[in-house]
């Protein structure tokens, strides 16, 4: 039995008769594969070459969905069968998780692309946060006592610098209104199963490998307040998703990502910061 | 007495009557102002904020050129008299340095420039090595028994990611034909004094700092050979230079500059991998 994705918060949506991804109750996500350009053999071919790589380590591969092969599937705009990536569904553990979806790097076009897309990459870039600090939300859903606060797209697509901070502040919070409290920061952002350790881990490896340019990728960020209260692990996650813009390293390192993945990390640290600097004034 | 800098390797040079930096026999550098836009007030203000910026840690300090303040001097395209920036001669203390001018980030516009602006970095940043490396080559000289090796600005312009590998290889070299002996390279580039530890304390400081974001700006490297040979410290040195398009980071780290550092990172210790690797080679 296929279904539409419940926490799905960016991306195509298989509603309306759209084509989107599907999920199934075993934990599986199928993405479909499309026929309009080259997004879908870019991102299988990724997925085989990621799989099969013997240079990728361990600690690394877990960032990744793991990837199940392909399936025909009847598609979700009723135009009949198409092959599905068949891919872990990362949100399956979670009850009610809370998400953000921050797609990395200050450019999200590459020169191997046609020249309308690099227009039109390039113009999304500069409306966005993505060139002034080096990612973009593209999508949240947090959750709270009255139910999930998930903001429209435009709304998004619209994120100042200041609205980041913000969302990161909520994200980690018991409340969503004017002042999150930021109860759950220590715990979901810091500590050595934290969000932040992941990150630094991420980086360590970005500023090593010289094998994949991850373009337009995003990085999403999972937290189940449930998991955490019931003392479940991990109640937290760090995943690497969207591999339809992955090109070749050819020999040297993605330093697009590395230096919008360094910037998120220090917008993160700063909540941290915040924190112990309001710790230290409610002490005097 | 003022004369034409012998060891500038990129910018505007004040040869043919036309506007150029000056030096003196005592170690100053003098840097025009233009008026015909806002790149010297830009500079200035750096400077400025820089000198007095109590938050930058020493260590870091003596990365950029000294600043002495403004002088009226008479220009050298004999315009008469106009304020130049009294900058220190990072080349004085060398007898016949190699020297190599990196500009650093995958774009050098930045949002506040003019459209006009943007379009030429735009295009500049596509066809160099800038969008693909993270970095381009500007200027370099690199000395050798024959005298310097200083290719001129096309040839530069037009260097590939293999033109740099080779340009990286050569200026630890004795020799500057097609198989560089790269014998200078585990004490230039390796070691507690060289300049690829420098080039990591300078990413430590760009990981956390987010007062200023450096568009279009340089990090040259200076070796001497001489110096060198007769074992004077240093013999080797990594200064930032060209502040014209300095603008305020706005609490956000210079992920362009991190990025584009990063990856120049990357190269230098791959020329120090080689040489292990090859090393290991002969005594197999």
């Amino acid at each position: 039995m296929l279904k539409v994705p419940e926490h799905q918060v960016a991306g195509r949506q298989a509603i309306d008769g759209k084509l989107g991804p599907l999920i199934d109750n075993s934990g599986h996500f199928y993405k479909p594969l499309q026929d309009d350009d080259e997004r879908g053999t870019r991102e299988l071919t990724f997925y085989h070459s990621f799989s099969s790589n013997t240079r990728i380590p361990h600690h690394i591969r877990r960032f990744f969905p793991v990837f199940h092969g392909t399936q025909l599937l009847k598609a979700s705009d009723r135009s009949g069968l198409r092959p599905h990536l068949v891919l872990q569904d990362i949100t399956s553990d979670h009850l009610n998780p809370s998400i953000l979806d921050i797609k990395i790097g200050s450019r999200t076009w590459y020169l191997e692309a046609s020249n309308d897309y690099i227009q039109n990459c390039f113009h999304r870039d500069k409306t966005t946060t993505t060139v002034s600090l080096g990612f973009r939300i593209c999508g949240l859903q947090i959750y709270n006592e009255s139910g999930f606060w998930k903001p429209g797209r435009k709304l998004v697509r619209n994120f100042t610098a200041d609205d980041v901070r913000s969302v990161l502040r909520k994200f980690v919070s018991s409340n969503v209104g004017p002042e999150p409290d930021c109860c759950f920061a220590g715990s979901v952002y810091g500590g050595c199963d934290g969000i932040l350790e992941r990150l630094l881990e991420l980086k360590t490896w970005f500023e090593d490998q010289t094998m994949y340019h991850f373009r337009s990728c995003s990085v999403l960020l999972l937290f189940d307040k449930e998991s955490f209260l019931r003392g479940k692990t991990p109640f937290a996650e760090v995943k690497l998703i969207d591999f339809a813009h992955v090109v070749d390293g050819n020999g040297v390192i993605d330093h697009n990502f590395l230096g919008g993945l360094c910037s998120f990390i220090k917008f993160v640290s700063q909540v941290l910061a915040d924190l112990k600097g309001s710790t230290m004034e409610d002490k005097i």
